[in-house]
């Protein structure tokens, strides 16, 4: 088997060269630009390849996305058809998301921003809110990382509601699902949250019509892709006061140019897609794993489905 | 039955009183300036009471602490021995606390400060910390409070860890008890939460002693009372990297003098006792039946012991 790697750094890609050599011993293992005998490239381990990359392996047996979402790999329009695309995910992705939503849903249900402005102006001053219970909190996307955030919200109190494709069961979580049950979902929603993978149906979903349809001054939480959310629909929620707060891990253009209005917004948190950063130890694991188990088998549980989309 | 009201504000005493006496109609309920029968008043409700207040008092069956500590009631060196004295805790208060607790831990574990540090500089600078698993955090304090506390932050997947004066056993916390486990118990503790009562035991327990028994560069949460922490201490700590951050709620004087350093402090972030706030149609509610029930029944649930002194 050869495995062929591609990730936009050329530093990480001989990072993820090695790595994945020292969990896969019997295996070839080569950057991308370095494979001299396309034919025997059997697998591709990547993150955003460039078009056409792909293509140029006729025998791939399965491509694999380092990371949770596959749109990256989808947008490539010479992606050789029918190949499957095995998603990375586990645990750990998992966890951090959890801590990661947890963190921002409490910072806008307490109202950190405002209660450190406070401190800033030496002002004793208690910000009043109600208790969890009496928050209503939704997630949209009730797949790995949605449910299990639902999850921890729900058990951290919150009235939790969640939004997916599927009807779904979760304990402790108000479910909703489809495009008619949308607006049900929205309807009251004070913090809301992102999850949904970025597909045709998905793609800047997060505009000026949803926020209309939350509780007013709602916050927003974005942690799944930039291209969810319209950038200018925010500026102006914000600034009419339907949107009261958002924290934004992810954006149209990653690093977030410096001059892009979100750096400096007052009623914004911008982190740099940190949200559920795999780390490169834990994510070599995985993908090691699901390749000896692709390759045994012929399948593996994480695998994406190109025609849905994700 | 008459019952005498006080708290340091004024007007906070009469909204009390009229909301007391709207839950205990066949009551007489009065501020405590007001009242002109002291020998009539069986049951005083307080907050903070002067020196002498309640001794005025002949014939008390019981003293209310409109809060879940006591210190604030024992603090009156003329306070009547043998009163039984009643806490006023509750779901909603330990909700809040949940919500506190677990804000702040996530805060510090996922280094929001200098997150936001970074987004001021427009610096794209993504900050890599172990997964909570991985995070080692104490709670000093496993009551009513501390242990819902310790749950949540165990139900997030931090390494949680917590420590009481007798034996505790709490599903997913390695609990130690007595001074004798002290030292155990601190040792690794990355992020340490207080939530013990006001004592002699516990006043000033938060001194650099404590802060060198910690993981290097350990972020530190005071959520019970000012006393327990030695100011200087915890300035002098900042200072030498011993620890990184800390986020108080309480202060030896409240409100927070406008000069003092704990203000400005760029390691310290300042909240004005509001981690759990009992909000007041709530506390009428659970004083008014724990009075009834002392009064039907010569005891109830939340009773402090004053000797033990919490
Ligand atoms: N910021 C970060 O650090 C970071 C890290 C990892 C991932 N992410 C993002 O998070 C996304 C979600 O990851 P995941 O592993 O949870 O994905 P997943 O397991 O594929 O789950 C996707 C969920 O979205 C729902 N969904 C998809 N299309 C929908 C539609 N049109 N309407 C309603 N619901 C729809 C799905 O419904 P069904 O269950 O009915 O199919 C499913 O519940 C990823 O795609 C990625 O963009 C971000
Ligand atoms: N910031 C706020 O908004 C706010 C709001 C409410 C309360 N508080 C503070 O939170 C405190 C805790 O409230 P709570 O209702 O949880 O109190 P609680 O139910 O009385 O519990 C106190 C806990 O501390 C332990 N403890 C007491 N003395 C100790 C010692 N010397 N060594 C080790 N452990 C000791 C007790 O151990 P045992 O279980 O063995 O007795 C118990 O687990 C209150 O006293 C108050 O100061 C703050």
């Amino acid at each position: 088997m050869t495995v062929a790697v591609y990730l936009p750094v050329q530093d990480k890609t001989q990072f993820w060269v090695d790595m994945l050599q020292s969990h896969l011993p019997g295996w070839t293992i080569a950057a991308m630009d370095d494979v001299t005998d396309p034919e025997a490239v059997t697998y591709a381990v990547v993150w955003r390849p460039r078009t056409g990359d792909l293509a140029k392996f006729a025998n791939l047996k399965a491509i694999v996305s380092i990371g949770a979402g596959i749109d990256h790999v989808l947008v490539d329009e010479k992606l050789p058809a029918g190949v499957p695309i095995i998603r990375t995910v586990g645990d750990d992705l998992t966890q951090r998301m959890r801590e990661y939503v947890a963190l921002h849903v409490l910072r806008h249900h307490r109202d950190m921003p405002r209660q450190l402005r406070a401190q800033a102006e030496r002002d004793w001053h208690a910000i009043v809110v109600p208790v969890a219970p009496k928050r209503a909190v939704g997630v949209m996307g009730l797949g790995n990382l949605g449910a299990a955030a639902a999850r921890s919200l729900a058990d951290l109190g919150f009235a939790t509601r969640g939004w997916s494709k599927s009807a779904k069961s979760i304990d402790g979580v108000e479910t909703f699902a489809g495009p008619e049950q949308f607006d049900g979902f929205l309807s009251g929603c004070e913090i809301l949250v992102n999850l949904l993978p970025m597909t045709d149906q998905t793609s800047g979903i997060l505009n000026a019509d949803l926020f209309g349809k939350l509780a007013p001054g709602a916050c927003i939480i974005n942690c799944a892709r930039g291209g969810h959310l319209v950038d200018d629909d925010l500026i102006a929620a914000l600034e009419n006061g339907t949107i009261k707060q958002a924290t934004l891990d992810v954006f149209h253009v990653e690093p977030l140019p410096a001059d892009h209005a979100f750096w400096g917004h007052p009623a914004i948190t911008v982190t740099p897609h940190v949200a559920s950063q795999i780390d490169a130890g834990t994510g070599g694991r995985i993908i090691a794993g699901n390749l000896k188990t692709f390759e045994g088998t012929g399948s593996c549980a994480d695998l994406a489905d190109a025609v849905r989309g994700y």
